[in-house]
């Protein structure tokens, strides 16, 4: 069922003993919004528990300082930022089907909770969040205004892409009047690589290869190419938007090699191509300017296949 | 003299024949504040021409659609974010005693106009421009609207350098609802690089060098590595904050051959190290974070000396 934001703000009010859930591999969205809740209801004098199917990431401990972990019976459990229920996570399935309040932003939820508060035209999951723990009264200090500061600034891609509105920026505005501790939350976020990011993007740009008059753009990476890198979870989020970065490119291609040996692939396309249509040929799938799929041969034979769909959808 | 902002509104509205002049090597803030300021006092039915020393950016073409160069006698001359008039640029000299007006955000304005309104909390100029251009009562439109949003977004590097304030953000919420292209501004500033870029950057990566633990990061960009690249100025912009983005290194070292063979030195550090110390051992200066000087030497020599004083000054 869907709710609005007061019966949202009357449902944490009336309850006491809150288990708040994280999505699986936890983003700065579902961690921000989860630790901007805690601390608001701890503030009213909750119990509170905060759990997630994947460990808390490194990257957003700037919010975790004051968060004692107690475990309790929950009477209540909220998730955060998940727009369906497997994405809960394996360790966590035996609250899959007692979600009683889900608060998101996907307008691809699949209303699995018992009451669902969602607004899926706001940037972040954290851009709701602002206005509900604003209703809720309570006091928007440093640890609530940097948890919301985060989920919009890695969502929106620090107010780049496409979901940042009017309104992101307004909430940015009061975020960052209330204290958020904004330079240095985006430094950590965009301005920080870490030495094995760097050597695996000194590989990967060793090996682009350019086709069709650098149209379609190529980059891949290996298992070989890995070796004493000593990346961690993460490490690579983002090398997908490499090859379509680069101008004049309609078709960006990235290759993963997976442990099993297949290729994951990641299509990136200008508004001239449909990356979904390019992924299809080797039943993957996608959207029109984002696609996936999975290709089980050879590094170059996999390629020369990818680069021949991709002229055709490119018209040449 | 310093002006407010309803004095500079008044000087715009009753004067008529207009130069406005951009700064040399004009970057976002500059060329956005001039043709916003351009297409407002074309609204009011004014006679306007921009000047700038350098060629007008390619990248900003998006805002040139609708500008018509006239040469006449100007009788009202205006600077544009430009701190000393020294950086108006040697091909128009013949202006730099003759500014009638300068609308600038930087501290460091030398008063070199006769007027100046200057607003040095502003993020960028093209902050302060909205607050002008409103009040001149002109329709913000298209055209204006992404003249000021490509300062902005420049000048604070998508709202993520320690300039931006809350107001910042108040102002970008105006212009996207005045119906600013924010999405494709942002792609083509910073989601956009040229190929010669990608190759430069495979070939920074590529000599990489790491010293005191990692804790000092050193690249550099000589003229053989330039050959077969065909870059376009400005497309180095930003290479000299790479080795300090790399996790736990203090201080980032970019060296860059000039024609006559000495390297052009750039130091970025974290804030346990003084960046503007360790260029003044080599003649050189800066703040706290950024610093540059210049060294006449080879370039494993230029590399060991700035070695030996960054390792003195993190205290090793």
């Amino acid at each position: 069922m869907n709710i609005n934001l007061k019966e949202t703000v009357d449902l944490l009010k009336k309850n006491d003993k809150f288990l708040i859930i994280l999505h699986q591999s936890p983003d700065g969205d579902t961690t921000g919004s989860g630790f901007a809740l805690y601390y608001s209801l701890i503030q009213l004098g909750k119990r509170v528990m905060l759990k997630c199917s994947d460990p808390f990431s490194k990257k957003y401990d700037y919010l975790y300082n004051d968060y004692n972990h107690c475990e309790f019976d929950p009477d209540f459990i909220v998730s955060v930022d998940i727009a369906d229920k497997q994405l809960i996570g394996d360790s966590l399935k035996q609250y899959r089907d007692n979600i009683d309040l889900a608060i998101d932003h996907h307008q691809s939820n699949t209303f699995y909770a018992k009451k669902t508060f969602l607004n899926s035209s706001a940037s972040a999951n954290c851009e709701i969040m602002f206005d509900l723990l604003s209703m809720l009264g309570v006091n928007l200090n440093k640890n609530i205004v940097n948890g919301l500061y985060t989920g919009i600034t890695t969502d929106t891609g620090c107010f780049k892409f496409s979901n940042t509105s009017a309104n992101t920026h307004i909430v940015a505005a009061k975020l960052i009047q209330l204290g958020a501790d904004y330079i240095y939350i985006n430094k950590i976020m965009f301005d920080t690589k870490s030495k094995s990011r760097i050597m695996i993007e000194q590989r990967v740009l060793n090996n682009i290869k350019f086709f069709n008059n650098d149209r379609i753009a190529v980059i891949y990476i290996t298992r070989k190419m890995l070796e004493n890198c000593s990346l961690e979870d993460g490490e690579l989020d983002g090398l997908a938007t490499l090859p379509k970065q680069i101008e004049g490119v309609d078709v960006g291609i990235t290759l993963k090699e997976r442990e099993d040996g297949a290729f994951k692939i990641s299509v990136r396309t200008s508004e001239k191509t449909n990356a979904s249509d390019i992924c299809k040929n080797f039943n993957g799938g996608g959207h029109s300017r984002a696609g996936g799929c999975l290709i089980n041969k050879d590094l170059d034979e996999a390629i020369e296949m990818l680069v021949e769909v991709s002229k055709k959808a490119i018209g040449e």
